[in-house]
């Protein structure tokens, strides 16, 4: 046993809780990673380790946002989560967990206890915890794996989110007392035309956003959470993104998606602080009360068929999207930003915009003004047997309703033109609590 | 049918080789895309199209390396392919081809020509053809897929390699009439102790190394020469890779590896020109003429099963590898660059770097001065069924001759005590050429 840690200026360092005193809901909240937080970093082999939030990553890891994107961090306490409407990081990694079959009450509140802490360290810039030689620990696995060693915050922000599953488990089970605060909005999504789901990549108890500038930090905070979690919850899919698929924020340049379009030019951005409080935060007029602050995230894989797009004509391809490929504007005309003119027509009265079109069965004025703050990834998952690669868009999206989702999506599956060239194999959706003050944790008002 | 193309900066369009009429050994070479080529990027629907190399993707790209990472760019033409001493770049797209049943030797020559035009486009920050809506040919599938448009040259670098089985097929056929040119060396590496490798990811008849600071422009060229290749190769496996795991550079920090350890601290290094020359590149008395200029790359897909080292207390770990976790030092004293001493002992006369240390082990010392240029990558490919990350390091070495990697790779599969927490699960082995010459193409000496 050791409690030997080093005195760098992290969060300081606090005695683990005694075996079985489980924390209450209203017990004060901790400042270092629980034993059994640390049990999970140390392994099951050593007992009674004591270490608190380590050294700071990189020194130059300032707080608030910065102007170099490696140093840049982001506060982790705050009225909301971050992750949301920051300005989109990106590299992705994105993971959901199961809480395990035994798992009580207790141990879900004390694991977002240990996340809480532990991410608000990594997000700081720090590790988890010290490691390596200087003051360390050699008869005891290193807190922190060690591969960020070195580098900055680099923009990372650490996002949760609980799964319906979490509320009222398999036949209904009140597993964690919390079935009474389900949201009456957290079930799961509808089956929609062409889903072609795999269980084994949808749903989950929970889930964590990691993104950040840099995908070692990244990896390395999911990586690091999962260990915290070990004998209380375990991983159930992950996915890996290497490219923002929209702007969350006016400052940021429209990137492209893997079919080279732009994508997210009318997505809904940070700046627009009234279309933010209306379409993406719970308010507490919506109930419940926990949720005010908060907001659902639904977590799309969508399996592109590139071949079979690339093989396509240009004059399609911006017929499918309603907009040109180069400059991304509307086929109705303008540039990039323009409103699409979805009443204007050309040769023999056809919508210049055409009715299937992307662009016109997605757009707020087709769906009774639901828009949601999107936030997907490319990806590229190797290739399969015939060579094709398995790749496409990990889709993202924050919305004060899932209801906003399923709007769109229920057009969407039905009619967009786009559906020849895309698959949903994946799904899930997270009802994504306010952020936590210091002090406090994630998710502390569900437990009240 | 369209020949339209816009009047782009790029290099010059050029009419399509008439159908039949393959390219013979000593034709001039082209500055254009085959027809062969150009059916590939436009999906087979599509006959008869003549696209040249189009657009600048951005203004700023530079050639030779600038300033800023992402509009730095490297040469495609010189003496040795670019990719090898260069700066390892952070991001990895990798993919192994296979040749079509049917294809020729013209067919691999005019591949061969093809994928050279696009890769020297690609890497100079172009597009391969125009597309979009200036100049754009509306009824032809665009040339370029488009995500990288926007993009700089990220300091982009791609290296060709040939697979021993592009010599000598199945049952011996030489298939491309080449099996008098096979470098002796160049044969399927040997089955090493506790190799449990995957068929279908592994060997190759060719092989594509691209790497970039921009991992959506590192996809956007495997994607594009796999586009290219349509009919006469197709991907056989790929993977993508996040972070650089070692330095080529003097001026580059050392990388960690997903044990949390600096990985590469003895490199070589571009700039040890002597020990690149001795170590790296084939000379003209080591034979084939062809491979004159070129090297050898091994590339191991290791998986680490990261679940157990990171409960491995601290000085195992650090025994495992004879190096500090924290600086990286060899624990024989000194800093992160201090040569490892071999025969320095400790308490009880035991060496301070034990004898099964991975950096023992490795150590040109050991090997008889073996060294290699390693340019591995990090890489998480999701999680398997029990929530354990499927990561680990995506290992690539170059070197004069495949012996140095078979030397090592023998005391280390016998020898190393990392081999309890890593499984070679990947592997190939490719020769690769010098470089080209402007106006001439990859691989062209192996023809003559």
């Amino acid at each position: 046993m050791s409690t030997s840690h080093d005195g760098s200026p992290g969060v300081p360092a606090e005695g683990a809780a005694a075996a079985g005193s489980a924390p209450t809901p209203d017990a004060p909240a901790r400042q270092g990673i629980s034993r059994r937080g640390l049990l999970g970093l140390a392994g099951a082999t050593v007992a009674g380790i004591g270490i608190g939030i380590g050294a700071d990553r990189a020194v130059s890891a300032a707080s608030g946002s910065a102007s170099s994107p490696a140093t840049r961090s982001y506060a982790f306490y705050g009225a909301h989560q971050a992750g949301i409407v920051t300005p989109a990081q990106d590299r992705l990694h994105f993971a959901a967990f199961d809480m395990a079959g035994d798992a009580t009450r207790a141990d879900l509140i004390e694991l977002l206890q240990d996340w809480t802490v532990a991410a608000a360290a990594m997000t700081a810039g720090q590790d988890i915890g010290e490691f390596g030689a200087v003051g360390g620990n050699y008869d005891a696995p290193p807190s922190d794996t060690g591969e960020a060693q070195g580098l900055p915050a680099s923009g990372l922000t650490i996002t949760f989110g609980f799964g319906p599953s979490l509320f009222r488990g398999a036949a209904d089970a009140d597993r964690f007392g919390l079935a009474g605060k389900q949201p009456p909005a957290l079930h799961p999504l509808p089956h929609f035309p062409g889903d072609m789901l795999d269980p084994a990549a949808s749903d989950g108890d929970l889930c964590i956003q990691a993104c950040a500038d840099d995908p070692q930090v990244a990896v390395h905070a999911i990586r690091n959470l999962t260990r915290i979690a070990f004998g209380r919850a375990s991983l159930r899919w992950s996915q890996l993104g290497f490219g923002r698929t929209s702007s969350t924020s006016t400052t940021q340049a429209t990137p492209r998606n893997l079919f080279g379009f732009k994508d997210g030019t009318a997505n809904v951005k940070a700046e627009e602080t009234a279309t933010v409080d209306k379409q993406i935060w719970v308010n507490s007029s919506d109930g419940p009360a926990w949720m005010s602050g908060g907001s659902y995230l639904v977590a799309r894989r969508i399996r592109m068929t590139i071949e079979t797009w690339d093989r396509t004509i240009l004059r399609e391809q911006e017929a499918v999207i309603g907009r040109t490929k180069g400059e991304g504007a509307p086929l109705s005309g303008g540039s990039e930003f323009t409103e699409p003119d979805f009443e204007a027509t050309g040769r023999a009265d056809q919508p210049l915009i055409a009715e299937t079109a992307h662009v016109r069965l997605s757009h707020p004025t087709s769906n009774g003004g639901a828009a949601m703050l999107r936030r997907g990834y490319n990806f590229v998952d190797g290739n399969d047997e015939l060579g094709r690669l398995n790749a496409g868009l990990f889709f993202l999206s924050y919305q004060r309703s899932p209801e906003q989702f399923i709007t769109v999506q229920s057009q969407l599956a039905k009619n967009d033109a786009l559906n020849e060239y895309i698959r949903h194999v994946g799904s899930a959706l997270f009802a994504v609590p306010p952020g936590a003050s210091q002090g406090g944790y994630i998710g502390e008002p569900l437990f009240a």
